[in-house]
C-alpha cells in the first residue's frame, strides 16, 4: 500500500490541461544513455562540447574588470529587447569576415542561437506548414520545428552540400501536395552534424531557386569561422538581404556558457523578434552581451580563433588518422572546419541499436536517427571530435571500430549459417 | 521616385508567410514616448527597474573570482537543461523563507522568470483557453497569454489581493461560457502593478476554490523578500505541492543583468519544463547560474536585501508623503514592500491619453491600460518608485500633480460652461 500511494502521487493531475504542442516534447531515446557517458573512463565522441579549456582565462578576467569599472551598473540591469548597441556594432565586423554587409539596426541579440532559432519558428511556423532542411540536419532544429507542429522535409545533401536539383525536387514535391513552405533551414559550413560545405558554386543556385519560390532561407551558421586550411566561401547572406535570416553564435569562437547569439533579419522580420524576445524573455542578459563586447573590444579575439582552429584541426586529424587504421572500409567525411565526422555504417548495421553495445565498450556517439525528422538515419552515426585529447579519439574510434566489427561478424556469421 | 523606391523596400515581403500567433505581437502604445523618458531631464515613475546602485560591486568581482577560480571551465560551458545542481540547492534555503519546503529535483532554473512563465504558457495555453488573473495584472504576463492566443479573464482584486467570492465568480461565468480554464495567474506579495499583498486568510480560500474546480496556480513572487517592516503571508506553494506552480526570480534581490529565475513545479510539469527548456534555449547560461551560486555561497546576501529593503522603503515613504502633499484627494495603495503605488485619477481622466502631456511636463509613469487584457484601466496609473532617488520622486510627483490638475481645471471649465 504505501507503494501504491507513491505511485498515485507520481501521477500527472494536469494531464487534461496541456495545449497540444506540449505533446510535441518528447524526451529523446538515447538520452538515457548519456548520462553514463559523464563517467571518465567513457570516451564521449557524442557530445559537441567545444573545448573552452583552450581559451585563456585571463582574457575573460580582463573583460569582467573592464566591463565593471566601465559601465557596471549597466551590466546589471536590464536591457533593451534587441540586445545592447555597442555589442551589436562589433559583430558587424565578425560577419564581415564573410563577405556580410549590414546595418546594425537589423541585428538582434539572443540567448544563444537557439533561442532566435526558436523565435524565429514561433514567428512562421503553424502546424503543417513546411519546413526543408538539409539531409541529416541539426537535431536541436529538429527538435524546434517538431515543436511547432512543423513537417519537416529532408532535401538530398552530398560532399558539396545540399542540392540544388534536389532542392527544386522537394519543393515541386510539396507543392504537388498542397502543402505550405515556410523556410527553407540549413547550416552551409561544417554542418552539424554531416560536417560538409555547401560549395560556392551551389550558394547561388540555391538563393536563385528560392526566390523564384518565394522561400525565406534561415542560414545557420555557427562554425563558419572555424575553418582548417582556407575560409568558407561568402555567406549567403553576403548575396542577398532581403530573403535571408542569418543565425550567429559566440558559442563555439567564444564559449557557449554565455549564451549568446544574434540574428540579422530583414527589417519586418525583425521587428517581429523584436517584440517576440521582450515578450518571452524581456531582454537578453546585459552581463552576458556587455562582457563578450569587452572582450571583442580588447582582446585578440582573431589570434584566439587561429588558437581553437588549431586545437580543431589536429583532433580533426587524429580523428581521420583512426578512422583509416581501424574503420578503413567505412565511408566517413572529411570536413574543412568545424567539429564533426559523418559516418555510413556496414549495411544491415542500426547505429541506434548498437549503441549500449557501444557505452559498454565505453565509447559513445550519437545515432544518425537523431538527425532525421522522419524516422531514419539508422545507418550513418555522428563522430564529435571537438572536445576529447586526440588521444583519447583514437583510443574511442579503436573502441568504436570492435563493436562494429563485432557486429559485422555477427552479420556474417548469421548470413552464413542461413545459407 | 527614389522616395516611392524607398517605401517599397520597407514593405514586408513575407507577410504571407507568418504564423497566426506571429499577429499577436503589438508594439505597446506607449513604447515610442518611453524613448523619450530615458532623457537625463524627465522623472520617469515608470520604469520598473531595481536600484543596482545599492549592490556593492566588490561582492560581485568575489563572486566572479572564485567562480572562475573553482570551476572556470564548467562556467563558461553548455550546461544541463534543467539548470545548476548547487544553485537549484541554494534557492531551496530562498524559498524555505517564505514557508515553502520542496525539493531540487523539482527546481528548474530559467532564463529570468519571465522566460519560465513564457513556458508555462507553451506547455498549457492554446488558442480560446482562458486565464485568471488578478485585474489589474503584471503587463508582461497579459503579453505572453495573449501571444498565446488565451483569454485572460480578470478577477476583481482589492487593497487584501485577489476577492475569493470573485474569483468563484469568474470561474462559474466561464464554465457558463463553456470556456477551459487552464491556470489561474497572480502574483500575491506587492503585486505588480497593484502593489497589495494577498492577505493571509484569503490564501487558504483562494487555494481551496482552485483545488475543488481543479485549477492549476501559477503563484509568481518576484518581490516577496523585500516587505518593508514585516515578512508575507507564508507562500502558497507552502499549503500545497500538487496545485501550484511557482515562479521565482533574483532581477529584485540581487540583479536584472543575469536574467537567473526558477521555476519550481509538480513533478510531471517540471520535465516538460526542462524538455521545454532545452528545445528553446539547450540550457540556461552556466555563467550567470554559477556566478549567483558563488555569491549566495559567500556574500552576506540576506543582508544586501536588507538594504535593499531600506532603500525600496525610504522610496515608497517618499512616493507616499509626495502623493499625500500634492495630490491629497487621489486614492492610492499603500504597499508593504515591493516597487509600486497603483493610483486612481478623478473620474473623466484618461491616464494614456494624459501621457504625453506628462511627459511634456518632463514626468512618466505607466498608464493603467496597459495591465489590463480588455481594453480597461484609463482611470488608473501605475507609480514606480523603485529607481528614482526620493528627491526625484517629490519633484517627479509634484509635476504629475500639476499636469492632473490642469486636466481638472479643463473638465470642469468644460462642465460649468455646459451649464
Amino acid at each position: 500500500m504505501p507503494n501504491e500511494q507513491q505511485h498515485v502521487t507520481n501521477l500527472d493531475s494536469w494531464l487534461d490541461s496541456y495545449a497540444a504542442r506540449a505533446e510535441t516534447l518528447a524526451v529523446s531515446e538515447v538520452r538515457a544513455l548519456f548520462s553514463v557517458v559523464s563517467r571518465p573512463e567513457v570516451v564521449s565522441l557524442a557530445g559537441g562540447m567545444p573545448y573552452v579549456a583552450a581559451l585563456p582565462q585571463d582574457l575573460l578576467a580582463k573583460a569582467y574588470n573592464d566591463m565593471m569599472k566601465e559601465k557596471g551598473l549597466l551590466a546589471i540591469q536590464y536591457g533593451g529587447g534587441q540586445g545592447d548597441q555597442k555589442l551589436r556594432e562589433q559583430i558587424l565586423e565578425l560577419m564581415a569576415l564573410e563577405g556580410i554587409n549590414a546595418s546594425v539596426e537589423d541585428l538582434v541579440v539572443t540567448t544563444g542561437s537557439q533561442h532566435g532559432l526558436d523565435m524565429l519558428a514561433g514567428l512562421f511556423l503553424d502546424e503543417g506548414d513546411v519546413v526543408l532542411a538539409e539531409g541529416p540536419s541539426y537535431v536541436g532544429a529538429i527538435g524546434i520545428f517538431r515543436h511547432y507542429e512543423a513537417h519537416i522535409e529532408h532535401v538530398y545533401t552530398d560532399h558539396d552540400g545540399m542540392s540544388p536539383e534536389a532542392l527544386q525536387d522537394s519543393i515541386d514535391k510539396m507543392k504537388a501536395q498542397g502543402k505550405k513552405i515556410k523556410f527553407l533551414y540549413l547550416v552551409p559550413n561544417f554542418a552539424n552534424p554531416s560536417g560538409v560545405t555547401l560549395s560556392a558554386d551551389r550558394r547561388p543556385k540555391i538563393l536563385e531557386i528560392c526566390k523564384r519560390e518565394h522561400i525565406l532561407i534561415i542560414e545557420d551558421n555557427p562554425y563558419g569561422l572555424l575553418y582548417f586550411d582556407k575560409p568558407v566561401p561568402d555567406a549567403l547572406r553576403s548575396m542577398d538581404d532581403e530573403g535571408i535570416v542569418y543565425l550567429g553564435s559566440f558559442s563555439k569562437i567564444l564559449a557557449p556558457g554565455f549564451r549568446v547569439g544574434y540574428v540579422l533579419a530583414p527589417p519586418a522580420i525583425r521587428d517581429k523578434m523584436v517584440l517576440a524576445q521582450e515578450s518571452a524573455l524581456l531582454c537578453p542578459s546585459s552581463f552576458t552581451q556587455m562582457m563578450i563586447s569587452e572582450y571583442l573590444a580588447n582582446a585578440d579575439w582573431k589570434g584566439q580563433i587561429d588558437t581553437f582552429r588549431g586545437v580543431y584541426k589536429e583532433r580533426k586529424d587524429a580523428a581521420l588518422s583512426a578512422m583509416h587504421e581501424y574503420l578503413p572500409n567505412l565511408e566517413t567525411t572529411r570536413p574543412d572546419g568545424g567539429f564533426y565526422l559523418w559516418v555510413t555504417l556496414p549495411e544491415g548495421i542500426d547505429s541506434k541499436a548498437m549503441l549500449p553495445l557501444a557505452v559498454k565498450e565505453l565509447v559513445a556517439y550519437t545515432p544518425g536517427t537523431a538527425f532525421y525528422g522522419d524516422g531514419t538515419g539508422q545507418r550513418y552515426l555522428r563522430v564529435c571530435y571537438s572536445y576529447p585529447t586526440p588521444e583519447n579519439i583514437k583510443v574511442g574510434i579503436k573502441r568504436l571500430a570492435n563493436v562494429i566489427n563485432l557486429q559485422t561478424d555477427l552479420m556474417e556469421t548469421f548470413s552464413n549459417s542461413g545459407r
